[in-house]
């Protein structure tokens, strides 16, 4: 099955959330999404960050901003995606990933300090990392990698160019295509 | 075993760091450390933020700052942990993991943006979570997540005044001991 993830960060606030939703947007990168949209006041600085990374470490998702999540949650539901809400409250992760793991298109939505109330009603899924606070890049982070039952940790990204070559102390990074 | 987790947050500034920081330690404590240490310029609404968290949602880790992360890491090797620093050079994770799981006390590192090199040298693991970058926030999560294979998640927190009752749309919580 070849999955298709979107992630739909709710609430950005500009400057203000500046590193978390920086931080939320790279671990979908990294995590292997498709695409990252965040609902809020634009930040260029963030889609650039992505961008940047994108041509230097292996091309991954991009981002977008939008303003309004209803339009963008009835786009990708059109689009046959099932929304899965990031929230404590929701069912236990543990739980429900086995069921998850059967959807081809998933549109994972994580928020910010507050999340309206019609979020968890539009939501196929309401699943919780945890039944505790915390922050939303870390769910996001265990979620995806529960879902793809860590396929994507060793995951390439084409076109990069430079990658790490892991190593016990140190760090080691080559080129790519330049031997 | 009964394992014994210390996250050491290395390197932590003063205002601009405060969200960061605070995920880390939230996370931390959600993903069952039993203490967290930062290294950096004192704090004290995230200690009192995590303080808060343990009275009501439980008794978990507490935050503790510390100047001199070496003589922390000195501390904690005296006393048998192995540090295990999470940074985007090291060892993949899912190589690792099984090796790390058989040890009792586990010191993990996680650095912000610059981390001396002297942390790579002095910790016994340096551990990647893909090889891409993205937070130390999810690194975390993640890392925790793996190393418990999912123990964490159902946790229960001893002392907790309200606990969150999981459902599959809105949000539930209650009292404990009132019935």
């Amino acid at each position: 099955m070849q999955r298709e993830i979107v992630v739909l960060r709710y609430g950005h606030r500009h400057v203000r959330d500046y590193r978390v939703t920086s931080h939320c947007c790279l671990v979908a990168r990294a995590f292997g999404a498709n695409r990252i949209e965040v609902i809020g006041e634009e930040d260029r600085e963030i889609a650039k960050t992505v961008q940047e990374m994108n041509e230097r470490w292996g091309k991954g998702a991009e981002v977008e901003f939008f303003d309004d999540w209803k339009k963008r949650l009835s786009f990708y539901k059109q689009k046959g995606f099932a929304p899965v809400h990031l929230t404590m409250y929701g069912l236990p992760v543990q739980n429900v990933e086995a069921e998850l793991a059967k959807i081809d298109k998933l549109l994972v939505i994580i928020g910010s300090q507050k999340v309206e109330r019609e979020v968890y009603e539009k939501a196929d899924y309401n699943v919780s990392i945890t039944l505790q606070p915390h922050s939303e890049i870390a769910a996001l982070a265990v979620f995806l990698d529960r879902l793809q039952k860590g396929a994507e940790l060793g995951k390439k990204f084409g076109g990069a160019k430079i990658e790490i070559e892991p190593v016990s102390k140190g760090k080691k990074v080559r080129p790519i295509g330049q031997e």
